[in-house]
């Protein structure tokens, strides 16, 4: 039922910083990312080379890129959405780039968070498959936005989403694309234990080879039970942020980010789950984020103190 | 599997409130239980009638309860220790006083928290149950804390839990005492959803004539995915405090306190369980107190939005 072992990608130095309002120095960012790094992330996702317009706390992309040190057996994720971006990224010499297709199950969340309708985004998909292709870039996985409601639309319909990842991969697989993982993102907040069983069952009955990844946010603090809900599915590849830091510019100000993933991976360990990932450091890094950004942060593990540490104190 | 409604305990103004270090002003307090009643709560637990050299927060339970507007349709509790603190709360005239026995499965929390080890506290039942009788105040719950793991001890057995049970209930049947429900306690944070799964079917094994209480706490983030582990075996009684107010003397400084009401309150709400709370009411509750309090709560939900608030603007 559970899973023996699940991946986690650490998502807090770009999706938990980049919705932060003070600026965090460079210097702090790169020590941020080498601590993740000796907590022994399968993946963690550095940065964004997007427009510093749009983003401005990723305007040091280039900078952060050249600091932080690659650790062996940690792949380096960057955000990008064109050209410019990848080759931006790829200057640098410091990403495991990743292709990504990806699709919003919400026509309204699609158009204002993108510009595009769901249309317009399958269409286009040619296009981003011709540039990741010219770019070297594997295409491992697609993305669902919105996958189980958005505050536009409210609900969304699971048989909207299969339909729609029907039809993604179909046209993705008719340019010979053949993706490995299919990320279901609760972006805003919208789903419970029961909808995450729901959904995630379907897209298993459908595409048993393919790993699903949940993309959890607890707006609402219903995403560690959510994830409860995956891991009794099987699935096996989360993304979560250190501290449960960001937000979601979508949301209202103030409002919760990703799940914290020191709470995932200490729910983990506690289901006998591996994560590979030391959580002793992860709370290192944890405390330290506190200190620069001066406030608690969302994840509570941090000042409750995790269960093997008190059975260890308790033993002694 | 859920049940078709639960019923939900307020805590706040008492377990919540009492680990605040700032003094909270008592019209404030009054304030903040009058706008609860408000909500709808089956329970509201009050303050508590003990010294105010331990509990210096609650110094003002008599005029606390003097001030506070009784709602037709809400129990009011009051915690007290003996028959001082009993005839305190009587003499407000103003409670629902409700009548518990209470063991706690670590020895050691046990000697901590009360002096008294584990037999010490069977042998001491009698006493509870004589004063109680004498008070005229009817014997509705069997407490049991730390039931799912302690900071000293660490994980409890849940067979020594069920033995325990076994043998408090024996106790009191003994003098006529027949409880009609069993809190079970996760006073420091110790359970996770397996265990509450684990120990709650156990307990409906054994008297399923008897309700059971889960009193949650958020030390470690897993709270709510407790709850709802609880809720998908049939529980039907919850205790919380509003805004994940709280904490515990016996957790680290700045550890989580009890599961938000508001979040429990949500997910009822979306997984189609009535609770009968007014939770938009709620809500201004929770902003009421980090006016009070000066900084943010716990609870995320404030600052996320309900769903069901976002589904009625979408349809506008």
């Amino acid at each position: 039922m559970f899973p023996k072992k699940v991946y986690i990608r650490e998502v807090g130095p770009r999706e938990g910083m980049q919705i932060e309002k003070k600026n965090i120095a460079t210097e702090d960012k790169i020590k941020i990312i080498d601590m993740l790094s000796e907590c022994n992330f399968p993946v963690i996702e550095v940065t964004s080379f997007v427009s510093p317009k749009w983003v401005p706390q990723m305007a040091d992309a280039e900078e952060v890129a050249k600091g932080f040190k690659r650790k062996t057996g940690t792949e380096y994720q960057a955000v990008y959405l064109n050209t410019k971006g990848i080759e931006r990224a790829q200057a640098t010499e410091k990403f495991d780039l990743e292709g990504v297709i990806s699709i919003t199950a919400s026509e309204t969340f699609s158009v204002k968070n993108t510009n595009r309708t769901i249309e317009e985004t399958l269409i286009e998909m040619d296009n981003r498959i011709a540039v990741l292709r010219e770019n070297d870039i594997p295409i491992i996985t697609l993305t669902v936005m919105t996958a189980f409601g958005c505050n536009y639309e409210g609900d969304i319909d699971p048989n909207h989403v299969i339909s729609l990842i029907e039809r993604a991969l179909k046209r993705a697989e008719s340019q010979d694309v053949f993706v490995k993982r299919i990320l279901l993102g609760d972006t805003v907040g919208w789903a419970k234990p029961p909808s995450i069983e729901h959904l995630v069952g379907e897209v298993q009955k459908r595409w048993p080879e393919l790993d699903i990844i949940l993309h959890l946010h607890d707006t609402r603090g219903m995403g560690i039970a959510n994830a409860y809900a995956g891991l009794k599915m099987g699935v096996t590849h989360f993304d979560s942020s250190v501290g449960g830091l960001g937000g979601c510019p979508f949301s209202g100000e103030g409002a919760a980010g990703n799940i914290a993933t020191e709470e995932l991976v200490h729910m983990c360990h506690e289901l006998g789950i591996e994560t590979g990932i030391d959580l002793d450091k992860l709370l290192e890094v944890t405390a330290e984020i506190e200190r620069l950004l001066g406030r608690k942060l969302q994840g509570k593990l941090l000042h409750g103190g995790t269960l093997e540490s008190l059975r260890k104190a308790g033993s002694k």
